[in-house]
């Protein structure tokens, strides 16, 4: 059954990369109004496939772009239910003149396909359709019921998916999720990501006096605003990376020895060759890799107050503010992580200024699945017997907001099957994806749904 | 005689602050390049004005804004040369949406005359010269010969001042020099200042990676910018206000008893209600005053780094920056400080990012006179008629640099006759001068010139 719909896409290999083509050349791009129409026409055109397919495909209208709905519920009530999601808005192409083909015109040079979205995300989600095709087209059903998901507005924050989330939760609910919108540690090296960080932020506002003071007048009798912001920045991550402030740590499990061996075993990227930096750091006792992958971070992304123009200006300025986000593991909440910033923040502000703590409002917790859970072994596997080559587990520094919301809301196990390749140059120019994983990778998935059938659930 | 030139005041009164308001009207912002054609027009202005009066006016150029010379030499060769200092250019107005008017549209409101430059320096600049055609309008002549040199770079650092100040030394040369470009310890309290603190700063900057990073991907293999900088900050003064880099405060004279004394005598400004700050904080050890007028300080006057805008961008940022300046007192050497803070820089430098430190060219050593020189006594004389009060003494934590050049270059001695108040928010929005200080300190200004005329030289 399985060789069966593997040689459907063998033979129809031509015509579906034509698909896929017709799909990527529809300018999607939602962070730009002008591509109203284009949006629409994207969504349409998943909403027909999907039609042709078998399933019952719907548009849902959100205050902002279409989220393309569809279910396919044949494949008995003893098969499990996958949600799947994905999405069909694509970055913006600027700049345009580094593109050496035009971006919605999909090229193929050296086996890599390059278009816009070819990677991020509709080469991935188009890979789901083409499979599901298959299936329909050799042995007659899906060896699984599915739910799809595709939304219009990821690129742009998935303003509107939260609430649809919540509002169609009966409708959504499945047993579990999978996504396709990341990527491989390497091209042909199958990837399974298992752990992605967390992610909450405050703002530090430091005012002292209510103009800014010339400091030969003042200078001597009032709190400089910035000093105070640099001894209160400077209290909580010390020159080892550990993050100083009360409480940080609590909850984080420890890192074993088997997941630094499996970070260990991963070719992780030349940090100074790729960030320019005359040396890595990374917190006392953990590795770079570790640290980025596995342990929580603590960063300033932005710092401001007084006189920045050129030259000089002698004054004391009447405020400094500095804009902080920290990356999470499993264990740490960010409501509660935003507290203790904000009482070790007021705990240490010196007297003669005030100290304002504004708490970001996105916060997300880690999210991390076991490595050994069926439903992600059965994933190592498919990935294995189509590449040939043994899965690697990673966790990642990044966070992808829908995997917490979809945890959140739903409760249910999400497998992350990536196929992209770290030189896909996602939201640059020159976007692309090899045309390897995109064979290689329909094959997993191929392997992943017909595992899953026979699969034990829970 | 006296009185005929204070009656001229009295009756010109309208006519001449008309004139002052047209002074004030020029935007010469001598740090905007945008000011090019108001810096001239404010030249053009002084020359003419002090043609007018009877004055040799012509302006020098220089590679920057041009200065205003001008001399009298009328009063015969028995009587002594003053060589007046003074600026026309003015501090930018930025932020203007916190000026309750146009600080370019002079307005009198309770007393005062809002504008930008009305106290530093143009409303003290033109009381001077409004004394001078007093004085030609009514009795003819001058009672001493004077030299004029009004700059337009004071506010970005007198950069081609220093070189004028040693071409011309014949044709500048005088025998003492008076400037008003400083300020009364309160409004109608006639105050000497025989002390200055010199200056000199620094600008670090921090580099860590070539590009912003993004903060999921290499938060925990590279040290942040700014968070590099904060310590190496905080490492330089402590919460006691104790500067903390080694040498620092050597050569410093101990504040003796009686100076303390003489300190403690004025009645200093309510520090708290001038600047809005929750509490002043001063030096371990010292008053607020104390360390203002006599101490050394140490002021981040800017900060900047990364991400400024509204809400969150999670990067970790290429480069931090922060402007430096210090206030010096006698004993201390503005290079030695220089290299001090600099060596300070590189020895608590992070591994993981490299700094580089810029030194400000502008430095000058503090300038201190005998409060019991007769050309001082005679200033507090005048003060003492004109408002009515007994002068006091005071050291002041400015610097102003062209004092400790006329100081090296001229070896003559300097008064300081500065009528500024402590509510003029000089270089902030919202700059005035009161009125009433105006009239008084063209008062003393006709003192002065009067008694200087019948005062022994040396």
């Amino acid at each position: 059954m399985q060789e069966q719909v593997s040689n459907y896409l063998t033979e129809h290999r031509e015509r579906l990369l034509d698909k896929l083509n017709t799909f990527l050349s529809i300018p999607s791009v939602s962070t730009d109004s002008a591509h109203q129409a284009d949006i629409k026409h994207a969504a349409n055109f998943l909403e027909t496939y999907l039609k042709e397919i078998g399933f019952e495909a719907e548009q849902l209208d959100t205050q902002g772009h279409p989220l393309v709905y569809a279910q396919y519920n044949q494949a008995g009530s003893d098969a499990p239910t996958v949600l799947f999601y994905g999405h069909y808005d694509v970055q913006p192409v600027d700049p345009i003149d580094q593109w050496d083909s035009d971006p919605f015109q999909p090229e193929v040079r050296d086996g890599r396909l390059y278009a816009r979205g070819s990677s991020d995300d509709k080469g991935q989600v188009f890979m789901h359709l083409a499979v599901f095709e298959a299936f329909m087209k050799t042995i007659g059903k899906l060896p699984i019921n599915v739910k799809v998901c595709i939304e219009g507005e990821e690129e742009i924050g998935s303003e509107n998916l939260y609430q649809i989330l919540q509002e169609k939760k009966e409708q959504f609910q499945a047993d579990f999720c999978v996504i396709s919108d990341s990527g491989m540690i390497a091209k042909n090296q199958p990837t399974i990501l298992y752990g992605l960080k967390g992610f909450t932020g405050i703002e530090i506002t430091v005012d002292g006096p209510d103009h800014d003071l010339h400091s030969g007048m003042y200078g001597g009798a009032v709190r400089n605003p910035i000093m105070a912001l640099s001894h209160i920045l400077a209290s909580m991550k010390n020159e080892d990376e550990v993050i100083t402030v009360a409480g940080f740590y609590d909850g984080v499990e420890p890192l074993s020895s088997e997941e630094r061996k499996l970070i260990a075993e991963v070719e992780g990227e030349d940090y100074e060759a790729a960030t320019g930096v005359p040396q890595t750091v990374s917190e006392k006792g953990y590795t770079a890799k570790e640290h980025t992958m596995a342990r929580p971070t603590f960063e300033v992304n932005g710092v401001f107050g007084g006189y920045q123009g050129e030259g000089t200006k002698t004054i004391i300025p009447t405020s400094a503010t500095a804009k902080i986000t920290c990356r999470l593991v499993p264990g740490q909440d960010p409501d509660r992580i935003q507290q203790l910033l904000e009482q070790h923040v007021q705990q240490v502000a010196p007297k003669g200024v005030t100290v304002h703590v504004k708490k970001e409002k996105l916060s997300s917790k880690a999210y991390k699945v076991e490595p050994n859970h069926p439903l992600i072994k059965k994933a190592a596997e498919s990935y294995t017997e189509a590449f040939g080559k043994e899965t690697l587990f990673i966790r990642m520094g990044g966070s992808i907001p829908v995997v917490e919301w979809i945890e959140d809301i739903y409760q249910i196990p999400i497998v992350l099957l990536g196929f992209g390749t770290p030189e896909d140059r996602l939201h640059s120019p020159n976007e692309s994806f090899p045309l390897d994983s995109y064979d290689k990778g329909m094959e997993t998935l191929v392997h992943y749904w017909t595992k899953i059938q026979h699969n034990e659930m829970k």
